[in-house]
């Protein structure tokens, strides 16, 4: 029996024949950060996300508060990189085992709910189901109050930017899994409660606008090569620019790490990777919304990284749970 | 350790503290079939529901395809409640283990795009995870075009309705799983593909309207007991008026069943339950919409129902997949 495989190829496998046979209205079909629909005369822009205890977050060192948290600014930050997204609302639902602690789903919801009035989300509604492990699910919509901004318009001679700081969450991680010495406070809460960038969205939308935009949820390469496959375009990452945390460079000189592998590789931080030409971004850079990273190039020339100037090679194998 | 418990003991304690602190926007909060939601000078409907491999189904007898039906079904079916649902689009998560096969993928975007294309419906995104057993999860969302119609509505003298037949999908898995005999197609089809009931929910709004609505996934019995606790009201439910489909009654006068039981306590028929008053109840019934089941008293009188006049038993213990 043919198995149906990891998520990402299950995922291509899907894709095209999802987006047959959709009605005009919508406008952004599944593939990007999250689908835009017209409804009731506007755009609206909806993601979902699933977190699966074991496989996206360990209950050893992720509380039901971190849990409620990330998984509201994990569809927060799809939201924000489709561009100026209104006050949004969504559904939750949550399996839970027998043993599931009543702290822990008070704790999800406590956390889900801070972060919530902080960015005017409402929870309207829900489902709860037994399940083998704890699984949690939201779906968030928001009226798009700006045109889309898509992965695939990124064009030669643009620049490529990211909000932020890079690498940090994947620092986090690295941390708590091989608890040498103290785990760096800002570098673990990078990981377990990132910062959905929906005000820094709206800005850049103003002052850019972007060309192409999508979030940071797999690493900075895997969004680079994401969004340079959609463009039809290639993509130099200029590493030795690469925005680094002033907690993340001395961990990394503590550790005896390259932070720049974190930069470039490690998943988790939820920042945004745009690309924009070249007097969009530098207003962009000039308004403290994010920095330049590298440039858009021809297809042919592929994806790349360079450190000062030269090819540098890209980390592999990183451990992050959030990903694949 | 105190534990979170049961779904529904887990909701009721969730409810109010999601309610509480929601923005003036959210016209029907968490706890009715659906939410709604105001956003862009409309009214929308939101629901969610979320179906475990082992919890709300089995792979035995549940195809990809009827999974992929059935979680839309659902879904739609809580749209349905709320009044006039236009078209619907949603969001899907699908976990799945190293072991499922695609087939059973195919399958269940097939089933999913087979209903959608009947109904209207665009899915307009996913997200696709690896998990220990099958975990689907739709959110739905569809411009509610009519007043929202609440489970709290219902009045003494009021009269109450049912669309459909009833029992029908608990019998159908009563076949499948004691394997007495040739199961009924009809049965188990109304198990395995039930038709949300949007399309009859659009008319009684036009008919009616109905002063409370509800649909039944749990059983009649407990819809009415969610639809008088909410409406601070009793109801008397007329056993001996419940329709029952002909293939109902031909496996239960076969297998010596009453047909009641299934009809009363029996879930995942995705029938309406609604209330009207006795002329709007006249109307929809001379329409063909739903059947007279019964009356709403007052609250003293509590929940109950008779046969003929006599009180009723109410069966218990009756298995299904789809309720708690």
């Amino acid at each position: 029996v043919a198995r149906a495989g990891g998520e990402w190829a299950l995922l291509a496998r899907l894709l095209p024949r999802i987006n047959r046979g959709l009605s005009r209205r919508v406008r952004v079909p599944p593939g990007d950060d999250a689908a835009v629909v017209e409804a009731g005369g506007r755009s609206w822009a909806v993601t979902t996300d699933m977190l699966v205890e074991g496989v996206h977050f360990r209950r050893r060192w992720t509380s039901g508060e971190d849990l409620g948290h990330k998984l509201l600014a994990v569809n927060l930050s799809d939201l924000a990189a489709m561009g100026d997204a209104g006050p949004a609302f969504g559904v939750v639902s949550l399996g839970i085992t027998g043993k599931t602690p009543v702290d822990f789903v008070d704790g999800f919801l406590r956390g889900l709910q801070g972060l919530a009035r902080r960015h005017a989300f409402d929870l309207v509604g829900g489902d709860t189901v037994r399940a083998e492990r704890v699984t949690a699910n939201l779906t968030v919509m928001a009226e798009l109050k700006s045109r889309p901004v898509r992965r695939s318009g990124a064009r030669e001679g643009d620049r490529l930017l990211v909000t932020g700081t890079l690498g940090d969450a994947a620092a986090g991680l690295a941390c708590l899994e091989r608890k040498r010495g103290r785990p760096e406070a800002h570098l673990v809460k990078r990981l377990l409660r990132p910062e959905p960038r929906l005000e820094p969205a709206r800005r850049l939308m103003r002052i850019g606008p972007p060309s192409a935009m999508i979030d940071c949820s797999d690493g900075l390469w895997r969004s680079v090569r994401l969004l340079a496959d959609a463009s039809g375009a290639g993509v130099r990452v200029e590493t030795e620019r690469l925005p680094l945390s002033a907690p993340l460079r001395r961990w990394a000189a503590r550790t005896g790490r390259d932070p720049l592998d974190y930069a470039l590789a490690g998943g988790e931080d939820y920042e945004l990777v745009l690309t924009a030409p070249p007097a969009a971004a530098a207003r962009i850079v000039r308004a403290g919304l994010a920095s330049d990273a590298g440039r858009v190039t021809a297809r042919r020339e592929g994806v790349t990284a360079t450190f000062f100037g030269r090819k540098r090679r890209i980390p592999r194998g990183f451990e992050h749970f959030g990903g694949d």
